[in-house]
C-alpha cells in the first residue's frame, strides 16, 4: 500500500546535467501519476526504473517547455510500444491543441485512447476514484502561462475488524460493513458494544501537494493544509528575493513560509535556478522557517509510509 | 582545422538508457552543424561539452519524433540563454508550422531570428561559404516522413606557398594569388618555374554524408560517391532484412554494401534497434563486406585528420 513520490527532474528553465527538467511520479496504491513532464522524461522513467507502461493519468502544470515538451515523445514511444489503454491528461486546454497539431501535421496516430481534461482557473476536484482524490488550485506566475498546484489525497479507509472480538460478540457478517463505517454493534440483548472494541482505525489518509511555478501568495495556503508532503518551487535564495518576484518565481524562505501557513509535516524543495549547481544553502534558508524540509535531487525517492492512528 | 564528428544519440524510434534519440554535431573548421535532434538532445550536447551556442545550422532529416522532438527545448534554451546569433533549419518544411504553432500558442517568442529552409526532394546544394558545401539528397523511408540525407565537404583548398622558393625565384607579391590557385610562373627571362617548385598540395578536402532513415538502394550511392566517412542507419542485423523492409529501414549488410558502392573509406553505424543492447553482432556482419566499419555510440568522437597529399 505505497504512497511514493519519484522525482524525475528538478530543474528550472534551462536543465543542467545534475537536474532534469520538471517531472516527477507518484505511485498511490499502484496508481501511478505523472506530474509534469519536461524534456528527457521518458528517459528518467528507464532511469530511475519507473514501470511507466501503469501511468494513466498525466497532470501538466503550465505551459512552460521545462514542464511538457517531453510529453509528446511519450506519448509517441507507449504508441510505438502498442499501449492499448487510456490515457488522461489534465492540463490549460492549449496543450491539446499543441499535441493534435503535431500529430496531425506529422501523420501520425496513436494506438490508444488519448483523453484531455481541461483545467480552469477554479479550485475543485480533477479525480477521484475508490481509493484517493485528486485536487487542482491555481497558482500565480506568468501571464502566459497560468499555473494549476495538484494535491494528491487517499480517501479515509474504513476500519478493520477485529476478527477475535466479533467472533466473541456473535456479529453477523452482514453488519460488517457497518462495523467497518464506523458504527456501535447492538447485540440481540440490547447491549451496545461500542465499535472501538470491535475495530482498530485503518492508517490515516495520505496526501502530497504539488506547488510550481509560483509566486509567494499567503492565501495559497489553504489548498495545501495540514498535507503530509509538499512539494514547492525555490527556484531562488532568499539573496533572490526581487528576482524571484520579477519572474514570478518563489525563495527558499517563502516555500518554508508556505509549509508553516499551510501546516503540512514535510516539505521538498525543488526547481533550482540552474546558478545552484548545490542547492544547499537553500536547504539551509528554508530549514531555519521549517525544520523538516529536504532537497530534491533526481532519481530522490520519498515515501510516506501508513501511519497506525490510536 | 577540425573536421570532427560527436555522435550525440545513436538510438531508433525508442531511445534506451544506452542510446539517446538520434542527433550528432560535426564541426568543420570550428562551424558547428548540428544533425537530427531527437528528444534530449540539449542535454547531450551538454553531457559531451559540445560548445552549443556555436551551432548555427540544424538539418533535420525527416519528421519521425526521435529525429526533431529535441528541437524546440533546444530553440527554447538558446533565447533563455539570450541567443542573438541567427539560426538556420533545414527540413521538411512541414516542420516550420510545428514549430511556429507551438511558440504561438505558447505566447513565446525567441530572442533571435529563426530562419527555415525547406528541402524538396531534389538533390542539390544546401548550404555554402567560403570553405566548404552542404548537399541534400532523397532517401526511402515512410510515406508520411520523406527524409533527406546531407553531405558535408570542404572544398579545395589552394596550395600553399613554398616561401624560401618564391623568395629565390623573386616571385612578385601580385602573383602570389595565381601561385595558389596552381599556375606556374614565368620569370622576367622567359624562364617557366612549375608551379609545384613553389608550392605544396593542401590537404584533401574532407567529406561527410549522413543516411537515416533509409531503404537501402543502390541508386543511392551516387550522392555519396568517395566521401571520407559515410554514417549509414543499421536498425537491424541481417537477420531481420525482411523487417528492415517492412518498416523502410536497412540491415547492417545493407550499410556495407553501400559503402562499397559509394567507395567509401570509412563506415559508421547508427539508429540501432532497442532490440540490440550490444550491436556487437552487427558490427560483425557489416565487416565481412566492409572491413573499414565502427559502430556509433553516444559520446563517440570520430575526427577526420587533415590528409597530405603528394
Amino acid at each position: 500500500m505505497k504512497f511514493e513520490l519519484t522525482i524525475l527532474g528538478c530543474g528550472s528553465a534551462v536543465p543542467t546535467l545534475q537536474r532534469n527538467a520538471a517531472a516527477q511520479v507518484l505511485n498511490v496504491l499502484e496508481r501511478y501519476f505523472l506530474i509534469d513532464c519536461g524534456e528527457g522524461t521518458q528517459q528518467q522513467l528507464r532511469r530511475f526504473r519507473v514501470p511507466y507502461n501503469k501511468i494513466n493519468h498525466i497532470f501538466i502544470s503550465h505551459l512552460h517547455g521545462d514542464h511538457f515538451f517531453g510529453l509528446i515523445g511519450l506519448l509517441s514511444s507507449f504508441s510505438l510500444q502498442n499501449r492499448r489503454a487510456e490515457l488522461h491528461i489534465y492540463s490549460d486546454k492549449r496543450l491539446q491543441e499543441i499535441i493534435e497539431f503535431q500529430l496531425k501535421v506529422m501523420n501520425s496516430r496513436l494506438n490508444y485512447p488519448l483523453i484531455f481534461h481541461h483545467l480552469d482557473r477554479e479550485p475543485g476536484l480533477i479525480y477521484e476514484d475508490r481509493m484517493m482524490t485528486v485536487h487542482a488550485f491555481p497558482l500565480k506566475h506568468r501571464y502566459e502561462a497560468p499555473v494549476t498546484g495538484f494535491l494528491f489525497a487517499e480517501k479515509e479507509k474504513e476500519r478493520n475488524i477485529k476478527r477475535e472480538m466479533t467472533d466473541a460478540f456473535q456479529v453477523p457478517v452482514a453488519f460488517m460493513h457497518r462495523l467497518k463505517k464506523g458504527e456501535d454493534f447492538v447485540t440481540p440483548d440490547g447491549e451496545i458494544i461500542a465499535n472501538g472494541r470491535l475495530t482498530t482505525a485503518p492508517p490515516a489518509p495520505r496526501s502530497y501537494a504539488y506547488m510550481t511555478d509560483t509566486l509567494f501568495r499567503e492565501s495559497f495556503a489553504e489548498y495545501v493544509k495540514g498535507v503530509d508532503l509538499l512539494y514547492h518551487e525555490s527556484t531562488y535564495g532568499n539573496e533572490f528575493a526581487d528576482l524571484a518576484k520579477e519572474t514570478f518565481h518563489s525563495t527558499a524562505g517563502q516555500a518554508a513560509r508556505m509549509a508553516v501557513l499551510a501546516g503540512v509535516k514535510h516539505l521538498l524543495l525543488g526547481h533550482f535556478s540552474s546558478r545552484y549547481p548545490d542547492p544547499a544553502p537553500l536547504l539551509e534558508q528554508a530549514r531555519e522557517v521549517f525544520p523538516n524540509t529536504d532537497l530534491c535531487y533526481d532519481g530522490a525517492i520519498f515515501e510516506l509510509p501508513a501511519v497506525k492512528r490510536g
